[in-house]
């Protein structure tokens, strides 16, 4: 596999490129090796993350920062100027008490931390902050990736502003609005004939191949995935500093997830935040639940599945983090369950008659695993939950098009409204 | 016409219900009268506005606040506990400098005030939060607007998450997004064949017959339209508690254009910025042109006209503030100009490959008059200017599906990629 630019090796890199990261090290076996652009372990060819050398780092140094995931920069693996270069400052988005939604599923306490509201209106433009910094300190000069339609309108749109060439690989049958989301950012928007998981293979083939490229999600990965940190960090910042009792999560290639559950660790290892417990959950669409499955199973490895669910941005059926999900859901007893179409569907329109918050089908199936959770008694109503909405009705408008629409049509006189009762009661 | 809730007269407000407001202004003929659901002057017939008795008010004050539009609830007709009560929780959205945009238009200086990434996606959710507001101090049952689109969004949501059954009428040619945006909220989405000033008709005739209803754009416009002087507020307290040389915004009824005016004169008066020279230009449709037309003919009276225009959010043929958008652009020295539907369609891709950010009609309107004043020597390109950015693209996508798209559609395999020739240069 060739380096994102040859020409520029670890050593060629400036002073502090990655602020407080000192190298990459693995899950698998804890290897470490220098920063760059690498994503499989040499000794291994397990996964590898960023590892770090923190400061001591103060609730009021975090708090005296910007308005978006820059505040946190001394915990993620970005220079100190990170906030001059261009980007599209993502982040802190809304974490919102959800009381209605939580006197309709006979909850106590529930927010809502919703993502819906980012720049390109979902989470990943938290993790593509994170790796265009990594592409920009490695002298990369095209930015790219494969992705299920919310990463490429993030990698488009983030590219554009920062001024470097963009590429982004969409499966063919992606929803309009999201092919439009990418397109309207960048000329390279190329449609693959096949579903995630082959544009998936295309972009490691194309990663191999070309000098220069940083394909967010493959060789910058480790840099990309500390982004959804941010989403645990904002929580616990928002709910005054405290971590939540449980946290549902959507899992596509269960990369958030489990960077959820590392951030809460993190900040009560730097003793931002009260060590407690808290259960991790999980959720998939039965269309796709390679993790859903295995957890149910109690084994450990995932069986790769053919994804066909209207929850297109989590249908990758061979998830890169799964193993890691189960790791989580398990360790923290919690769950990772799954939820049919129809349920997603009435899902969207729940969150959106309760809460006023418009969800995408990832959110879809995120509302309608929490409402199973309590039906089947996994999750405990009595503690503090918060659900993660990742992403924007706006752009699945086909899943709901057919059950939502004006009540009535009517000339433009009064006793014509009058005749539609809709004034009554 | 009807009190929106007859038993709730004024002496039934609870102390406070109002903030710091004190009384209702004609802005014709400067007649007093009570706070309550009045929007037309019982002497001239002329509209009211919301009068302050202000405090003092501090930046501390307000920079100690929450992170949304309740920060300035000291400037706002709202209760000191409105944070209490739901609402979407709108506002403090980003501030972004566009080198790039500056750079393509020869422009020093230039900032986008990005209200896309709002609850709903437009700035209506901040000016229905305070009709929210005034609606419930009021005692209203239900809460309803004509709408062109963005505003039926807010109130459907707004409306949803504060559970007060909502009505929200809408054109019936309205794009299809913003019609499944709305219905997604509420049960209430009711079509009317006809533009949006027949729409805004029947609304009136409702107000006049229905008691309990709180149209937020008719019969409590005067509160709703106090919810535009966040965006004011926001891009001063964002550049550092400084007011821009000039600032371009999008023009339909004319009401945000009004209150970003207002706003600058309000901080300027309460000692938060120094007092400075600023110029304000509105930006209108070529389809749509009211206020451009009688900006550019020297006169005072507004002549109404048919809409025709892909900037459907802006199409007010009848435009109730634009006397004082006229009043507003020639006292600072700006300007009422005007676009075409192409020159829309080109400014929404130029936003978005410069900036990362994908804007509605409305958004491509205001970015196409900035380039025109630019270029027909109107603006200052050396003086530091903002644009308001009102709107998200997902809302009509229909204006751009024709003009970007995939580059490409290929098989799964690298050899079909590199028969593209995208990854060259
Ligand atoms: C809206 C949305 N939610 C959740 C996810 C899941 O992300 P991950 O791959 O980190 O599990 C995705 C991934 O594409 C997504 O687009
Ligand atoms: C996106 C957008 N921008 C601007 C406006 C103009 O607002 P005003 O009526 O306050 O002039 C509207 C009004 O509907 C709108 O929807
Ligand atoms: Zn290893
Ligand atoms: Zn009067």
């Amino acid at each position: 596999m060739s380096a994102v630019a040859p020409e520029t090796t670890t050593t060629g890199l400036r002073e502090g490129a990655f602020g407080n990261a000192v190298a990459l090290s693995c899950r698998e076996c804890g290897h470490r090796i220098d920063l760059g652009p690498h994503y499989a372990c040499p000794e291994c060819f397990g996964p590898l993350e960023v590892a770090y050398d923190f400061p001591a780092v103060t609730r009021e140094e975090i708090e005296a920062g910007p308005r978006n995931i820059w505040r946190y920069k001394a915990l993620l693996p970005v220079p100190t100027d990170i906030e001059q270069s261009p980007n599209t400052e993502p982040g802190f988005t809304r974490l919102l008490k959800a009381d209605n939604l939580a006197r309709e599923l006979g909850i106590d306490t529930l927010w809502v931390k919703d993502d819906s509201t980012n720049p390109t209106n979902s989470f990943k433009d938290r993790v593509v902050a994170c790796a265009l910094s990594a592409a920009r300190e490695l002298g990369a000069t095209v930015f790219a990736c494969p992705s299920t339609g919310n990463l490429a309108n993030a990698v488009a749109a983030a590219g554009a502003r920062a001024g470097i060439k963009t590429v982004v690989f969409i499966p063919s049958n992606l929803e309009q609005p999201k092919q439009v989301n990418s397109a309207i950012f960048t000329s390279n928007l190329v449609a693959v004939d096949g579903n995630y998981d082959d544009v998936n293979k295309l972009a490691q083939e194309i990663a191999a191949e070309e000098d220069g490229w940083a394909f967010v999600n493959v060789n910058v990965r480790p840099f990309y995935a500390e982004g959804s940190k941010t989403l645990g960090f904002e929580i616990a910042e928002q709910l005054g500093w405290r971590l939540p009792d449980q946290v549902v999560i959507p899992v596509a290639s269960g990369s958030q997830l489990t960077k959820v559950d590392k951030a809460f660790q993190e900040l009560i290892k730097l003793g931002l935040v009260e060590e407690k417990p808290y259960k991790i959950y999980g959720a998939q669409a039965t269309g796709c639940n390679p993790v859903a499955t295995a957890f149910k199973a109690g084994v450990d490895a995932i069986r790769p599945v053919k994804p066909d669910t209207i929850a297109k941005s989590l249908a990758i059926g061979n998830p890169a983090d799964g193993i890691y999900v189960l790791d989580s859901a398990r360790r923290s007893g919690g769950a990772v369950e799954e939820v049919t179409d129809d349920e997603i569907r009435e899902a969207i329109v729940l969150l959106a008659r309760t809460e006023g918050i418009f969800t995408e089908t990832a959110g879809g199936t995120t509302t309608a695993v929490l409402k199973k959770l309590v039906e089947t008694g996994q999750l405990d109503p009595t503690l503090e939950t918060v659900i993660i909405n990742t992403g924007h009705g706006l752009k699945t408008l086909d899943a709901v098009s057919g059950a939502v629409g004006p009540a009535a049509t009517i000339a433009p006189s009064y006793d014509a409204f009058a005749e539609t009762g809709i004034g009554q009661a």
